[in-house]
């Protein structure tokens, strides 16, 4: 239960729409896409910084966790009010603050959609290249609080290479700004990036500067099937060797063919155990050139057919399939996005292959290879409890074999709560307790997100 | 003088070679680019990380500080003893560690120069895009501590976008690991860029593992002069709204013309009063086509003529022979770096102008126009008190307009010593109380680098 005194001063703080303590009301912010569920006690929907000042202070003053959300879209639990406390949603701060194409920059709150700001700066020539597939619904602030990323990262970075600074609250209800309106700047610590991917443990974000990309004049594709794993590794790691970095570089395994394949019987050639989809963009000579080289590159001895793409929907139309599919055959699958070396994929995904076979746990692999990110999917049934187990001592490996590999835990989806046992296996410990000290120094009482990302 | 038993373990630590105590050895390492002069009581030159921690473990345990130095390149003084104590030159570890074309990779130790790693990774088709104008000389290191930009931030951004991952030791003696070996990476704290930039205050930088970028297949550029400010300026701020970045975009006032004039008479057209160095790259195709958009994007009603360069040896001409210049007319001129956004280049500009009228102080501007980044020159006789007086507030004057336009004290120079007077200006207290308590976590001691970037 909050303190009754608490619950009164958020009375007369926020009106009863942006107060919610009914636990059918708070409910919808108990969950994001880890599917776990941990009900909040309140709800509150500030529209200004001051308002977010006010409720770190309130926490601070009664020591109750303060759990930031975007739109609850992301998959390792950062979201989820685990300890209980007041769920501390931006959805309602939506404000564009200003659009200065001349500069190429967007100044926004943090409850504004990715969405949103694509459609926003897309009339101007520009797009803001971080693209989760949540994009359509996700927020800037959840973009930033995790550094999300997406297919396009292989060519355009991650949302830490797009924003120029942040204002936010920290832990301590202190009111910082941070980064710079230019593109270059270097006075004093770069919090900017400190804040970025912190998973809404150090301080609550209320503005961000967004750094604008032009968009390419065309886009192409380049959809190719493979007999087998090897030589379409081979042919990742041939592109990713050509000065010309594709906008995209996805992967779909036989695990994920097969899924597409026995739903839809025709979409897939019928002796494909691997395919990419390629995506290049540029001007219109460029692309040609780069598509070329890059069928050039495919040309393994294993390829069955690489062809350019009738359009950029026909290239995705394989892994829009995939999605759903998933999600129905395997409710509760585990999902990672472990990250290794694109020279290391060979190695990766046959000792994948190993790992599926002695755990007998049944694994969809796909993702964004130009990256060497992979979602790897084990695909359970959560009642099994052998199978649980046996699943989580596969998972072990998997994340061991990213690290030998000189890889990381995870690419874009983050630690939250669903990966803080395993952050040990790639961060050491006087790495860690830095980390763990910035965390005090911004939150000296433990407010913020208590209890992600630290083991 | 340093407690004689501090000099007796160093010297049973290090050989002769590589621990200096002579004043006369000491004095190389008293300067830097900001020409004021502090010598330390020693230098060391460690080989080898472990050798760092000891002589961090050992600064810690006398309370000596401890000055981490790349090159001394650096022009803001953040490499200067000012406090006297120990010198710590990063020259000696220059092993490169492996060169990965494969994941476009590089690891370097810290003394490794700019210069050597092109050259290493130019036969593999790759470049590391910053490029101060020290590059020949200046260590990885130092560009690490820096944030190092240079003319093609304005199409590659600053060392900041190119780093993947840190070994480090901290001030407290811990030796660290940031960030992670792959292009994607969201596990725990962005410590890699909270390093970057900090100027050797927080941590000793032992290891830096870089992000390669494909050279470009072709380099074009163009020249073009105007009659005014005015209308380059004009050009300035249409060439940046174009879709296209120039891979540079240098600009020239007319006191850095009338400077070359002076000493080469026939390099420029007579009546030109502004420069413009604009550099583009990519395929032949795709230059020819930028290059056309560009000469219409100068042609404002002051231009005198625009023109492809014949090769980037003569675009960059003017450019060369203005450095040697300026130094031999104004040996203690005030370079400053500031930072305004593009679009406020006129009024900035102007102002400017206004300010050196006002306080009868010479002044000759250019730099990094792309990035709005103008290297603001005052030149004074630093033997005329009043003369220097005059300077300082107009400076002070400059800063604040800087800041008036959405801008930074410095896009690439960094704070060290010579600008920390102004942080206030830029950073606000709780934001810089945050910076100032993060040194205290990474350096409780205070002896890294002691009394740098903070007022």
């Amino acid at each position: 239960m909050l303190p009754a005194e608490l619950v009164s001063t958020l009375n007369k703080t926020l009106t009863p729409d942006r107060f919610y303590t009914d636990p059918v009301d708070c409910y919808t912010y108990a969950y994001d896409n880890s599917r776990k569920v941990f009900p909040p006690q309140a709800v509150v929907f500030p529209l200004t910084a001051d308002e977010v000042q006010t409720i770190v202070s309130l926490c601070n003053q009664y020591k109750i966790p303060l759990i930031p959300r975007g739109r609850g879209t992301g998959t390792s639990g950062g979201s989820l009010p685990e300890q209980g406390g007041i769920a501390l949603s931006l959805e309602r701060m939506l404000n564009i603050i200003s659009v200065d194409v001349a500069n190429r920059v967007i100044v926004t709150e943090p409850g504004v959609l990715n969405q949103t700001v694509q459609d926003t700066i897309k009339p101007h020539g520009f797009f803001w290249p971080p693209d989760p597939s949540s994009a359509m619904y996700c927020s800037i602030g959840g973009n930033i609080a995790t550094s999300a990323g997406g297919p396009h990262a292989v060519k355009y970075g991650t949302t830490r290479d797009h924003v120029l600074g942040l204002k936010a609250v920290t832990g301590a209800g202190e009111v910082i700004k941070t980064g710079c309106y230019t593109t270059k700047g270097v006075v004093g610590y770069d919090l900017t990036r400190l804040l970025i991917g912190s998973e809404g443990t150090l301080a609550v974000i209320t503005e961000a500067t967004l750094k604008l990309t032009a968009l390419p004049s065309a886009v192409a594709g380049i959809t190719a099937h493979f007999r087998d794993l090897k030589g379409c590794v081979s042919a990742i790691t041939q592109i990713m060797s050509l000065p010309q970095l594709p906008s995209a570089l996805e992967f779909l395994d036989s695990g994920s063919l097969n899924l597409i394949r026995n739903r839809y019987p025709d979409m897939l050639p019928r002796s494909a155990n691997a395919m990419l989809m390629i995506e290049v963009d540029g001007t219109e000579s460029e692309i040609a050139k780069t598509i070329a080289v890059i069928l050039t590159a495919c040309k393994t001895d294993s390829l069955i057919q690489a062809n350019q793409a009738e359009n950029i929907a026909a290239l995705w139309k394989a892994r829009k399939a995939l999605s759903p599919l998933l999600r129905e055959i395997a409710p509760k699958k585990i999902n990672e996005d472990v990250v290794v070396p694109v020279s290391s994929l060979p190695e990766f995904l046959n000792e994948l292959t190993r790992l599926s076979s002695q755990y007998q746990i049944a694994n969809v692999n796909f993702g964004h290879a130009g990256n060497g990110n992979i979602h790897v999917n084990l695909l359970i049934n959560p009642d099994d409890t052998d199978e649980a187990t046996r699943a989580e001592q596969c998972l072990d490996k998997i994340f061991d074999l990213a690290i030998r590999l000189n890889g990381t835990l995870s690419g874009e989806h983050g630690i939250g709560s669903e990966k803080r046992a395993f952050i040990n296996k790639e961060i050491d410990q006087p790495t860690l307790a830095l980390m763990k000290n910035i965390k005090l120094l911004f939150d000296p009482n433990n407010i913020l997100n208590p209890g992600k990302i630290f083991p």
